[in-house]
């Protein structure tokens, strides 16, 4: 194999560590940057150098930011005293474009699995202490996924922060907006009946 | 046109008359069955003879059965304290499959709407009133569609019942199980902050 050749097969193993992408795309995608697009494959580099260069975690919130202190945390005009915790940022595009929520976030960059190392005390993760412990904050919504994971991560979050003296939620579970009961999961139904709404007492 | 077109043309518009049937389907059931299924159509013609003369409704929940009263309201292990409001039959059908309600049911056939004279008295529904009027019913939960015909019902239903002495309840509205607020509609994650749970006060 010539030295030209071992450069085509780091770049399609370095690609092929990309979220959902295999053997066979990565190929295709590197086969495609060289042979047809070599100037977007300059961008990628350029790009990708400078993210790595400027994108850091917020020192609040620890979500991806160009700033120490991301535009959300330093926005005087939220309510600071309550505090929503998500899986990842993009969670925080989903949340605000949803426009339900005019407080903080968390983000904890992945699930709690004790299991693989990843604990509240973890890097980054020490952080929501540091922020809970300045008192500031009376609510903590937990937002976490409603897969095993992050229900699993809920119940690690709910059990580590429950001493302090805030109120903590999590996402209601139910039936969503504009569902028909014929067309609904099992679970999702069952559930919707045990934390049916009491419309009267 | 001959007697024989006749017949034809009646029956491709009584079979029109299915709910997602439109001319093209109803003219290609109707060659299907007198050109390849005529054993099919028969049974057809039978089917529909018996459950005409044998399907009724059930005179406690209004539900179509055989029998003067159905096999779940005359099911003396069921909660009989315990009604839940659903729109059609195929909700009791799925809500018995998700296995999370042993009370009874009322089944509307149908939403309320009074712009379309179909109010609380109307045919049928009287029958509602009757069973909470006999003081046996505790809890009343809602469990419309979460359309604007479900909503609508739901609220016309809380309306209506509000004053007798039960707690009345609806079905939760959020976050379905299984679900990534990255790929949730924003009215359901809205709903899912708004009603969220409080696991801690």
């Amino acid at each position: 194999m010539t030295k030209k050749n071992d450069a085509l097969a780091e770049l399609i193993a370095a690609l092929k560590t990309l979220p959902s992408v295999g053997v066979k795309s990565a190929q295709r995608m590197a086969y495609h940057l060289l042979q047809h697009d070599r100037e977007g494959a300059g961008r990628i580099v350029t790009t990708l150098q400078n993210a790595l260069k400027q994108i850091i975690h917020c020192r609040l919130c620890n979500t991806l930011c160009e700033h120490e202190i991301c535009h959300l945390c330093s926005d005087e005009k939220r309510d600071h005293s309550r505090l929503m915790i998500v899986h990842m940022p993009s969670d925080v595009i989903s949340m605000e474009s949803a426009n339900c929520h005019d407080g903080l976030y968390f983000v904890l960059m992945g699930y709690i699995d004790p299991t693989q190392n990843r604990d509240i005390h973890s890097t980054g993760l020490e952080k929501l202490l540091d922020r809970i412990e300045t008192g500031e904050i009376t609510e903590i919504i937990i937002a976490t996924n409603f897969t095993a994971e992050g229900n699993a991560t809920a119940h690690i979050l709910y059990e580590a922060l429950k001493n302090y003296p805030c109120k903590i939620s999590r996402l209601s579970q139910g039936m969503p907006l504009g569902s028909e009961l014929e067309y609904i999961d099992s679970g999702t139904l069952a559930q919707a009946v045990y934390e049916r709404k009491c419309l009267k007492n």
